[in-house]
């Protein structure tokens, strides 16, 4: 058996307008982000997409713990009887859940499921640890990954096995759970729109979307560039439901027992997808310079040439001791423009060009990968020009993902409207709150609510249901989703 | 059901010298490092135990890095078809597996193992990536969570589900392979000693104790306070055995196939045992300030007193402006010597006492967890104070751990000798390379052979085997062992 030499390999990419989806997996692929593994439903995160998923990790974590958040780590398997305490729960999740029966050579008297969620052991242990007012509030997380056998997978969207976050809180009052809602909810917009650069919608899921077991859940909804939306995170009140069936209970300061309140809230690696289909374009990822892995490329141009490569070298240790993420691409074994489109592929944010003219001139040529643009900086001072510039690209996919976002929300007044603008978009309409509803766009245009937002008042445009045309005060977002 | 208050517990630690076993679960509850799950064999990992965990894995992953290791993420069910292929490992770990055989509602029809370590999938996924010696080596590293179907578990010990990191390379060479090998080696070493505070010995493994699939094994072997051994961490280097089983080949420089040499070397949650039995004491945890969460903690005295407040939320700041993770302890629900014991068996290295006495004299009281010795430091210039006396903490701590581990190993020249030194410590002896007398030893001791130190020449102090006395030229430490 010969192998071939990966440098043969020309890459090529479908463009987004033939078949959105296609190039949502060639880019991925060939910038080497992940690969299918030899387990069903399952990926693999090679390097470059694992590095992304560390740089969105470090985002949240230390927001999470400047919250007062605590991580912990909690077992992968639990019992089947824990899982069955609360009903809605279990409905839930029951479809999906991978067995384990077999443990070395003796089969198991009771099943341990692999975590899709791990709500029933954290309240089965909060039951345990909690004891009076003086404990609380208890505000956990843990890094993880959970399994949830799927059927249909796409990589980073859905998988059997994935990484994610997942918050679990008890609180002494109502309004203490429901400010944490909130606030998670608000980190994980500041993270989305701050660090990933993705405009997102936050407000309230409606009954039948919200999480099985959850008094009310709110989540950020992004918009890809095929008008679709992704939810991109969710945050949970749980009320006293799972503290009754799991009997989370403290003594409160008047000496009674009382049922904890109770949060959760998550964000996964599907962060990484929703940052593909943002900002990509037809060569290849765009990232966001806060989150890059690399965000500034070094390529040497003519690196023979006397200079060339003292000065690259020189350059990479001077950023990086700036605390800019550099690489410098030193290979000899492939070809400058070779290095130019896998830098591009890869959505390294900045290319810095180093050659015998910039050299005499004490320039380097700058590459933005956002605009696709060619200027020269001078080498001097260029570690605060280049932190500069990197703010600049932040801030410009923001936008033009914004842009992106507004120009395709519509609001709508009919059911015809509606089906039209979920073609290509987000649609806010008037919605009467009924489940029926809801249920009727699903089965018409296979579009779901996606949330409600919180300025209600002031995005009301009607008062007649998009649907039945009943009075409808509530206004809600519909879109076909990831 | 009444509640208790949990300040009524007046906690208690059963002395080292009457159970040292009781000691290490006194001190790990009470801590608050973690708790048994209601999952056999699991444990859950608490903010602070968890919160070490972070710390280690930081000094890890920062060397990792710098040796030009990458991080990803492999997914954490294998095929049994797969874990099959290489039969010295499948028989190793078989017998300890946990397998899934439904998802969702359907039995699957291969059985998938929760992995026991991913060599085997890696492999698989490295025969598909691997195609020229252009794409050696690659230096994979995985922080994850594996599952070994204990009987017998111990917290942070052993337990069927803990928390490790493995490191899987693939090399054109068989020199870059064992350089590979001992660089990790070395790199465990150096975290161990100057993070961790655990004096080791490193050195080659005997072919019995091995890891299953490999070539070769090298150790470090840390000496708990009750003169057991406890393995730290292991390096393989597995030649081809693995790559020749899943046809890991490329093509080399002279266009020929060849296949790839490699290594995986790993280290778990194990540490953090290794650090609580080497330096806890009757009181609690001793931990080394380079991984201690909580390096300095400040109690106010008499807080009620004007000024106390202000100046220890001062200090507070300017502290962790400097960098030092200090904790402002302000509860006002529990007693000044409440606060004493809780961080004193918590192991925070230094407590800050500040009370009117002390802001009038412009000092804080400062109160040394290794020596137990109380101070006093002017507060002006604190933050620098403080930093070296951390340095001297950490280097006090490791000079107690080896002066006890030097003094508690031995050379010995006969059986009854060995038998007698393992006991209370390591039996350094001759041995002739024959797993027969590694039995015997097991047998009639319960000891084993631990590693084989890297300078034979100059530690050779005897010809003959101290079992079976033929001819030896093999230097081996022999202890009872976690």
């Amino acid at each position: 058996m010969a192998k071939k030499d990966k440098q043969e390999f020309v890459s090529y990419i479908t463009p987004r307008s033939e078949d959105f989806s296609r190039w949502y997996t060639d880019v991925i692929m060939q910038a080497g982000l992940c690969d299918y593994a030899p387990v069903r439903g399952c990926m693999i995160f090679r390097p470059y997409g694992y590095a992304i998923w560390e740089q969105i990790r470090q985002q949240m974590d230390a927001r999470f713990k400047r919250k007062g958040v605590e991580n912990v780590y909690f077992p992968m398997l639990i019992p089947e009887s824990l899982l069955l305490k609360e009903s809605e729960h279990v409905e839930g999740f029951a479809p999906e859940v991978a067995w384990v029966t077999q443990g070395g050579n003796e089969t198991l008297t009771e099943r341990l499921a692999i975590r899709p969620t791990s709500e029933t052991i954290f309240c089965t242990m909060f039951s345990k640890w909690l004891q009076t007012w003086r404990d609380l509030p208890m505000n956990y997380n843990q890094w993880c990954s959970v399994m949830r056998w799927e059927k249909a997978t796409r990589p980073f969207l859905r998988t059997s096995e994935f990484l994610w976050q997942e918050g679990h809180t008890i609180h002494a009052s109502a309004e203490e759970a429901q400010q944490m809602t909130m606030d998670m909810l608000e980190i994980y917009r500041e993270v989305a729109e701050d660090a990933l650069a993705l405009p997102v919608y936050v407000g309230r899921k409606s009954d039948k979307e919200k999480f099985a077991g959850a008094r009310a859940t709110y989540s950020m909804e992004a918009m890809m560039q095929d008008g679709k939306a992704l939810q991109a995170g969710t945050s949970h009140n749980f009320g006293t439901n799972f503290s009754e069936a799991y009997q989370v209970q403290f003594q409160n300061k008047e000496g009674k027992l009382q049922y904890a309140e109770e949060t959760s809230w998550g964000t996964s690696t599907r962060l990484i997808g929703a940052i593909i289909m943002t900002h990509g374009d037809e060569r290849g990822l765009r990232l966001p310079p806060v989150i890059a892995p690399i965000q500034a490329v070094i390529l040497p141009i003519a690196a023979h040439k006397p200079g060339v490569t003292e000065a690259c070298e020189k350059l990479f240790e001077e950023l990086k001791g700036a605390g800019i993420r550099v690489k410098l691409d030193d290979r000899d074994t492939v070809s400058a423009g070779f290095k130019f489109n896998d830098w591009e592929l890869k959505g390294v944010p900045v290319r810095l060009e180093v050659g015998p003219r910039d050299l005499e001139n004490g320039v380097v040529t700058v590459f933005r990968r956002d605009t696709l643009e060619k200027t020269t900086l001078p080498l001097d001072g260029l570690a605060d020009a280049l932190k500069s510039l990197l703010g600049e690209i932040q801030a410009e996919l923001f936008n033009q993902a914004k842009a992106f976002r507004d120009e395709r929300t519509k609001n709508v007044s009919d059911l015809d409207e509606l089906g039209k603008q979920v073609e290509t978009g987000f649609a806010r309409a008037m919605w009467c709150g009924e489940q029926a509803c809801e249920d009727i766009i699903k089965e018409k245009f296979n579009a779901t609510s996606r949330n409600m937002p919180f300025d209600q008042e002031a995005q009301r445009f009607g008062t007649r249901c998009v649907c039945c045309g009943k009075p409808a005060d509530k206004v809600m977002y519909f879109a076909k989703a990831y």
